[in-house]
């Protein structure tokens, strides 16, 4: 590798040590533990990481002319990129078709037959399409995704630039794509070889649906075919309580019990929900380093329960935020995941101190990294960490006046307040035009689907 | 007046049945009880009233070619405009000054000492102001607001084209504008009579701040104050458990009895939170048609509990929906508000179905309508009503597919959606630039306001 002092001409037509992107000005979060936020900075990116962060009243950046690309931050807060820590993007497809209706009705009765009758790789595909358009808009930057027909899923992360964990799901039912449940693991274990060192940005992985829906055997498989390559394994965990009393009866110990008797609490699990774990199960998740999803808007809407999430921090646990699917929410918006995760603990607790807006955002942003494993190259912006940044623009009325950014993030911003996305040093969207898809295809695309559900759909 | 048919050339050129705007094409909820939504219609707007509202396959609208004002609501959901039954407009001064705090310390260290250091005519003209601003922005058409220094507020809304019920702020302390408690109901009264027949769009009003910080004189006095010219009496009404031990052991009753025996139940009130209300006051309000204002967000910020909406409504009790302050909340979005109060019943009954999104949209259109006495003016779109109405644009990844405009109103949409804002038949946003006041200008003023509180705030 070329010295940075060496200043030879590089590929792309810069010389090695310019910046091939600048976002300048305005305020910077850095989410960096103890920093407060920086005034009037620029941020020079090279190659997909951050190259230089710099005072704008300084010497200028003596590259900083010939780069490529400008992103104008000079009237917002710069910050990292959100993680949305779980999902199932291709859902998107059925949002608003099956609201408010009782749980068993809504997943038996509408959802499973819609997702039999409908999904295909090319449906999927279309629906993560939208997602990723809706995520992009409101300034996520990386997703964790667990569904069926994943490779639609996979090509839709990489053809709009997102950073994707995306990971095929594994039931022992007939399944989307998965007819005969006994191939469950096996069609997990080909997706991860299919996509393993695909790029960089998309990291194959398995998703288990819960341990009430996998057997055993299951559950023991798809830790096994994940136990190579660092393969990340997401559960469904005690979503409801009747969950809970099933795993009780049938297994005669509570879930986290349960997974841990399996051994999969052995290497990194990701686990969603964790709304009805007890004392001993938040300890026990603590010692494993069990990284938990919390998912407050999907709980409330389906009556599922609250998650102790401020018991949990204190334990130590791994916390990142996610969505879940558009069909139990209805939008992808993490900013508004973050107002409803703040709001949700305080009113649950009758405290009003309850998760802090700068507690909530470290769930959405660091916490999501960590969730990943990937907490040294996303979640905070430091030089030589990858540019996957956001700028908020300031100009709405509900963002003046601004006495906190933090506060204003968390409890006033909503997705839309977002003027531009990067994400592994590539503009996806610039002054809230996109640059990686043509929406109008998309739109286009899923109105067929849609259409034809509206239709058909049982 | 001239007959219809007359045709006679009126001031402002048009003829006299020529409708001065239409809004035109797209998907209308008139809000109608037990009416579908209406696909490609067009309505027409005639002197601030609904003229007619015709199917765009019809022969087209006679006279529709020569209107002054057209919009396009051909790619969008057209509705009745929402109405924020509880606010303090001018608050947005103190939004994200002071989060995350324990109750008595966000009210009596910092929100009261903020009030007293900083408000003034002055102040809270360009704090409620930015409010409208934000109010329209987002898609309401009509809110109703407890301060102090309202005159501010009257002007605002005036200047920006809201319809308003302002009320003039009753406490038993000193407060902002009003130094001498002994003067709280005569400067309210005062307040009434100023403004009164001012404008068809304003309705001054009185707001007692509760049965805890008012005395039965005060109480009384504003009863009688507001007893003459339908003048409507607001209260904030056992939002926390405090409050409702505090009465219950002064005066030997809960809140809601006490107000009864004080007479304030006989003529209209308006009872904002009616958190912590329990069976027999939930009848005693549905006897005497105490119309309630549900402000979930607040609610659940500031740890106050939650009102038992679900009973209420069941209960026949007229119910509204608000947003309270921006320093409780912290935005002005109805939209949010919707999403918030739906999943909130839900969780807190563990009960998917309570509060459907039809329900809680009616809250914030017709419901607050209602709670202002004004159900026949306002609330649907029907020929002869006020034509006070958005149109949400359906652009947006996020309200991608649409099965159900409701549920995406509700559980989908941000203000931020909203794409024109017509009150009373005059347009203040179109294509989401605002037409009746100056962006840049409220900015301006508001930073140099909050760039004092910041400095000099205690």
């Amino acid at each position: 590798m070329k010295s940075e002092n060496r200043r030879g001409v590089i590929p792309g037509g810069g010389r090695e040590s310019e910046p091939d992107m600048v976002v300048a000005g305005g305020m910077l979060l850095t989410m960096v533990e103890g920093e407060a936020p920086l005034q009037d900075v620029s941020i020079y990116i090279k190659k997909g990481k951050i190259l230089k962060i710099q005072k704008n009243g300084e010497m200028p950046f003596e590259a900083g002319k010939g780069c490529v690309e400008r992103i104008d931050g000079s009237r917002g807060i710069i910050m990292p990129g959100l993680v949305n820590a779980h999902s199932h993007a291709a859902m998107t497809l059925f949002r608003g078709y099956a609201d408010d209706l009782p749980l068993k009705e809504w997943l038996f009765e509408k959802i499973f037959p819609l997702e039999a009758q409908f999904l295909s790789e090319k449906t999927v595909y279309w629906g993560a399409m939208l997602a990723c358009m809706e995520m992009i808009a409101s300034g996520t930057t990386c997703f964790l995704d667990g569904y069926f027909f994943q490779d639609g899923t996979v090509r839709a992360a990489h053809d709009t630039g997102l950073r994707a964990l995306v990971a095929q799901g594994v039931i022992d039912f007939p399944a989307p794509g998965v007819p005969d449940p006994g191939e469950n693991v096996a069609a997990a274990k080909a997706f991860v070889e299919r996509w393993r060192g695909f790029s960089d940005l998309i990291m194959p992985g398995i998703f288990c649906h819960s341990p009430l829906t996998c057997s055993e055997r299951t559950l023991q498989g798809a830790l096994e075919a994940s136990s190579d390559g660092g393969t990340l394994l997401q559960i469904h965990l005690s979503e409801t309580l009747d969950e809970v009393i099933a795993i009780s009866e049938k297994k005669g110990m509570r879930p986290v019990a349960y997974l841990e008797r399996l051994g999969l609490l052995e290497k990194p699990l990701i686990a969603v929900h964790a709304v009805h774990v007890d004392e001993e199960e938040i300890a026990l998740m603590g010692k494993y380093g069990v990284r938990v999803v919390h998912a407050p808007e999907s709980n409330m809407k389906l009556s599922s329960g609250i998650a102790p999430i401020d018991r949990m921090l204190k334990a130590g646990v791994t916390i990142g935020l996610g969505t879940d699917g558009s069909a139990s929410n209805n939008d992808l918006d993490l900013f508004l995941e973050m107002d409803s995760a703040a709001k949700l603990a305080k009113i649950s607790s009758m405290n009003p101190v309850c998760l802090r807006a700068g507690e909530v955002l470290k769930m959405a942003v660091s916490g999501g990294a960590a969730v990943l494993g990937l907490e040294r190259e996303i979640g905070t912006i430091e030089v030589g960490k990858r540019a996957d940044m956001i700028v908020i623009d300031l100009d709405a009325p509900h963002l003046r006046p601004l006495y906190d950014p933090i506060s204003a993030i968390v409890y006033s911003a909503s997705g839309a307040d977002v003027k531009d996305v990067i994400v592994n040093g590539r503009v996806l969207m610039k002054d809230r035009v996109f640059t990686s898809l043509d929406p109008d295809e998309i739109r286009g695309e899923v109105r067929e689907i849609s259409r034809n559900i509206g239709l058909r759909g049982k």
